[in-house]
């Protein structure tokens, strides 16, 4: 399974997609996009929606995660990021791929273990996690490859939950238990 | 000169274009734009972008016009509407419009006089600045007008400002002044 994930962001945009088979993952790309700092807001938009639109044609994953957003600092804040937020969500909607969000809790618990986790402590274990020889900074690096790590643990533990919740598991559990 | 005037929306997008030469604006085209309510928030996206990009292909503005919104009633409002306005500043930019954005009170205050107008007055003088038989409805298709109304009135009147703080102008005034 190969997992682009995205922090869109007004001024810096991360990605990082990551590829995962039987709890083992590895980098396939990451890094952030931005526009220079002369460009206008739609330019700057349309410069982090031609970078998505192009890495996503060239790493072909089979889905997009991305952080979903309720609370911001501010009704300003809020609206900035969205609109970052919206050009991501259309390149990856152009190129036809499903997208998963997350709450940021939940990344965090997915990636450390606990969801009130500081960012130093998520770019430490993206470091462990994917083998890297040092923690990707800066943290948009980090937290796009967090929430495709997210998805890939809560696949699996979809799967896994699906696959205890079917048929033949609980003909198996009640087998087991008819057994002395 | 022909203006496209956006008044994004995460449900509805409204639009509007017009023509304007010597103080009389003629409709060229005014709608809006909606995804199915099956279609998921990067289709909605999607559906938003594609068409203003059809449209502005079609109608060939000189620049695009589009409220500058500062405030929203939340940081969630704010956010959701972020994600249109984002692909519709996109569309622009990929059309290689130039954007021009102006504050709600300055959009009433250029077509009803007033910067504090309810919605039914700014739909009224649109019918009468348009000389259409009836006021253009539902309201995101009215205020996707009046943006574009206000940056033909704001750019006639800059025209006006800056012939008026122009070296020829300022002799026309000394002149008059020393004319009995």
């Amino acid at each position: 399974m190969r997992v682009f994930g995205i922090d869109p962001g007004s001024g810096r945009t991360g990605y990082g997609c990551i590829e995962s088979s039987g709890g083992r993952h590895r980098l396939v790309i990451c890094g952030s996009l931005a526009a220079p700092s002369s460009a206008t807001f739609p330019q700057q938009l349309e410069a982090i929606h031609e970078g998505l639109a192009s890495l996503l044609a060239r790493v072909r994953p089979d889905c997009v995660a991305v952080e979903n957003i309720f609370h911001a600092k501010s009704a300003r804040s809020a609206l900035k990021l969205g609109h970052a937020r919206g050009v991501a969500l259309l390149a990856a909607s152009e190129a036809r791929l499903p997208v998963i969000e997350y709450a940021p809790a939940e990344i965090k618990r997915a990636v450390v273990g606990y969801g009130r986790a500081e960012k130093p402590q998520v770019q430490q274990m993206i470091k462990l996690l994917l083998g890297l020889d040092a923690a990707p900074s800066p943290h948009d690096v980090a937290d796009a490859l967090a929430v495709a790590i997210c998805h890939v643990h809560s696949s699996t533990g979809a799967v896994a939950e699906r696959i205890r919740s079917e048929k033949p598991a609980s003909k198996l559990r009640s087998w087991r238990a008819y057994r002395p």
